[in-house]
């Protein structure tokens, strides 16, 4: 039973870092375990230290005196057997392999190697998560692999082959206020694999959300089932790496996977009901979608806030992403006629308030417009673009995002934010407009909107939100 | 001979500004002319000033003393007939409409006043850009319609019906190190069209690419000529603005234009050997390509610097955007294995540098061994990833770019460069990687070394810029 190997392994007691030291890779196992407040016992395990990071250090996993239930391994590959016939005799349940150098490297020899790993760990009862990845982090347990990682949880889980995929996911996403139950490294997938990851998250009371960075899939036909159970109670969002020739090269010599055939994939993932994203940013953009808003209940979008030619180009950038930019309805203008606003008979959807006439309304006037009016779906808000001259020296995020934007009135529908990046170089670096840029990030995270670099990518995330709960509800 | 008129209304000798005023949109177009140092005389017409912005004002065109070349209106729809037979009088040339509220209302009677100017215009023999646009923008000529415009030239040429479009471009081209020759923002083109400011780029000695945002062309036979005629001188990169039905009704309402038939526009647009873009931060990653890159003989890449699964990812992307991620040659292996790289029979390309043992080399040794190999076309080096403890609180980016990357050596071949946005918090707004991030771009600027944000935007201006050179060479 995966589900419940998992659920101990995750929550162990206590953790030896075989291979640790003070510094280097061994320092990376043991130093964020201390920086996260794990609650359980650390054992630092390596012959040539007597003490690591000011903990007593063990020559060999046998030497700690007390039980052990969960292993991370930094020793080299030639080790790694003898290291698990110690663990088992202290009762070890899983063993996280960071240890790499085996059937990726496309050398028989170490190919040769993780087979054996495999069946002396299923002969001693010991759960292997790996080879070749970084692991676990669960703040809410003080587990980690990367000090730099947020110490918040939040209701989303990640299960990756690759954990630089990983880290860049839960970095970007932080910064985009999405914050992590788990996220499982695993790497090469000997034992433990994307089935059983997933359906651990499924269920999961701490996850909501499920994202994945598949490289290979293992057992097709499990896999098929697990997902097709899971979507319906959750959303899952899945990267699938290594879709061509190049990518099959690569996932082969990066974690040993079968890449597979790509229209297999895409056929059985629309079938199963999941979400499937191209990049780690796509990820995260669909991601926020899910963790903020709403379910989205249609096509109809209203935008706002972008002016002259970039209204024409979110028209086309919504209509290519498959959303309806529906025309203002009748109702709405004479709304606006009554209101007094001049070019109540002009403008249009998206809205582009650069036409009105000595700023007499507020683009969140439109905004709240639409959110009252029942043809509308979701609404697109785009921000950002705050020039000290237009806006005054003055301008606080407040006030843009409260007597501009009207976001307390505006946001009863599914409310999505464009805030471009820019690129910056180190003259700008300073500057008032994009530190501004920043403070908005940071308030909308606060406010629970979730925000996107570009037209495009909002409307892309919102589409395929849209699409999940057309199929799920 | 339109030609001829653009390059004497673009070289002024005086420029009236009438409806100017010191603040606002009036004191818009004076700031400007000052702030960039135009050395023509300025003569702000307004009756209600005596004085703007230092400088004597005039009731009316007809009461300054001396002729007038160009004029810049900001005077209301309604004085526009008058203003014109005044400039007659005064012998101007050309008159830049920023005066708006035409046709793009959709109401008749502002459209039929449209009419009238043109038909004055002509009988007065005078051009006209626009109206409802933002007009010149001519660093070198000390024109332009934003204070905080670059001053500096560059060889790029930009035709745009949008003024706020034409405004990121620029500023945002800016940042990736692009620059203008000139950028005209022309409005409802009544008078000079998408094929008169096309034609004069493509004879103009200071633009050698030529970039174009389009809403509605005016007569698809002369443009398409114009175009064909052009592509083989010097690439043009454009966006269609209205592609869609919504797409199309924002283009009436902005510059009162027909969006046309998209089938018929790509088909017209890929006849003429133009390279077609579908939103402004495309048209800056091919434009960066062609302003900084030797022209790309093929489509064969080498990717470095990516590590784990970024590398997959990497593959994936340059597959999906046309490029070749060949297999690391025979060759290419056996000098690995000479030069006593241990991992020489696993490296792949995109090469993942994080299977190295011991750091035993860089990610430049493997760009310059590509850069070498004549089964490499271009070169993708996926930058901009630092952190302090890996690095070192001492790391330059000198040391970054010429220990790590090799970048003198590595630049015999067409090389993009990847730097990441992060969407930053105001948190994150003062950490030290993020402005590394920002010191690198500036300094790849420097370096003529064009950047982009992702792996997927640099393999699409790459591969686009390779079917321009395919096709015209």
């Amino acid at each position: 039973m995966s589900i419940h190997d998992l659920e101990e392994i995750l929550h162990p007691k206590s953790i030896a870092v075989v291979g640790a030291s003070g510094g280097g890779r061994g320092g990376q196992f043991v130093q964020p375990l201390l920086e996260f407040g794990y609650k359980g016992k650390i054992y630092p395990v390596n012959p040539k230290y007597s003490e690591i990071l000011g903990m007593k250090a063990y020559p060999t996993i046998r030497d700690i005196p007390e039980p052990v239930d969960f292993v991370i391994s930094v020793v080299p590959s030639r080790e790694v057997l003898k290291m698990i016939e110690d663990a088992a005799q202290k009762g070890v349940k899983g063993i996280h392999l960071f240890t790499a150098r085996f059937s990726e490297t496309g050398r028989p020899q170490a190919a040769q190697l993780e087979h054996e790993i495999l069946t002396l760990a299923k002969r001693m009862g010991i759960r292997l998560i790996g080879p070749n990845c970084m692991g676990v982090y669960y703040p809410a347990e003080g587990i980690s692999f990367q000090d730099e990682f947020p110490k918040k949880s939040g209701p989303v889980g990640l299960a990756s082959q690759s954990g630089n995929v990983a880290g860049e996911i839960v970095n970007n996403a932080a910064r985009r206020g999405v914050f992590f139950s788990k996220a499982i490294s695993y790497g090469n997938a000997i034992d433990l694999n994307e089935s059983d990851y997933l359906e651990y998250f499924a269920q999961d009371k701490e996850t909501k959300i499920i994202l994945m960075y598949i490289e290979g899939v293992k057992d097709g036909q499990r896999f098929f089932n697990v997902l097709r159970q899971t979507t319906p109670l959750k959303p899952v969002i899945i990267i699938k790496g290594g879709k061509g020739q190049a990518g099959a090269r690569a996932t082969s010599s990066h974690t040993a996977s079968l890449a597979g055939s790509m229209q297999i994939w895409q056929a059985m993932v629309a079938q199963a009901g999941a979400v499937s994203v191209e990049t780690p940013d796509e990820l995260i953009d669909v991601a926020a979608s899910f963790r903020f808003l709403p379910p989205i209940k249609g096509k109809r979008v209203g935008v706002a806030g972008g002016a002259g030619g970039a209204s024409v180009i979110a028209a086309d950038e919504c209509e290519k992403a498959g959303l309806e930019v529906i025309p203002l309805p009748p109702e709405f203008r004479e709304e606006m006629k009554s209101r007094g606003i001049s070019i109540w008979d002009w403008l249009s959807n998206p809205a582009d308030l650069s036409i009105r006439e000595n700023d007499d309304f507020a683009v969140g006037t439109v905004l709240e417009m639409m959110a009252k009016n029942p043809d509308f779906d979701l609404l697109i808000a785009i921000m950002g673009h705050m020039h000290r001259r237009f806006m005054g020296a003055d301008l606080t995020i407040d006030k843009y995002l409260n007597e501009q934007y009207c976001l307390n009135r505006c946001r009863m529908k599914p409310l999505l934010a464009v805030v471009p990046d820019a690129s910056l170089g180190i003259e700008e670096w300073d500057s008032w407009e994009w530190k501004m840029n920043c403070e908005l990030r940071t308030r909308l995270i606060e406010e629970e909107i979730p925000f996107y670099t570009s037209i495009t990518t909002a409307a892309n995330a919102g589409r395929k939100m849209i699409d999940y709960y057309q199929r799920h509800s």
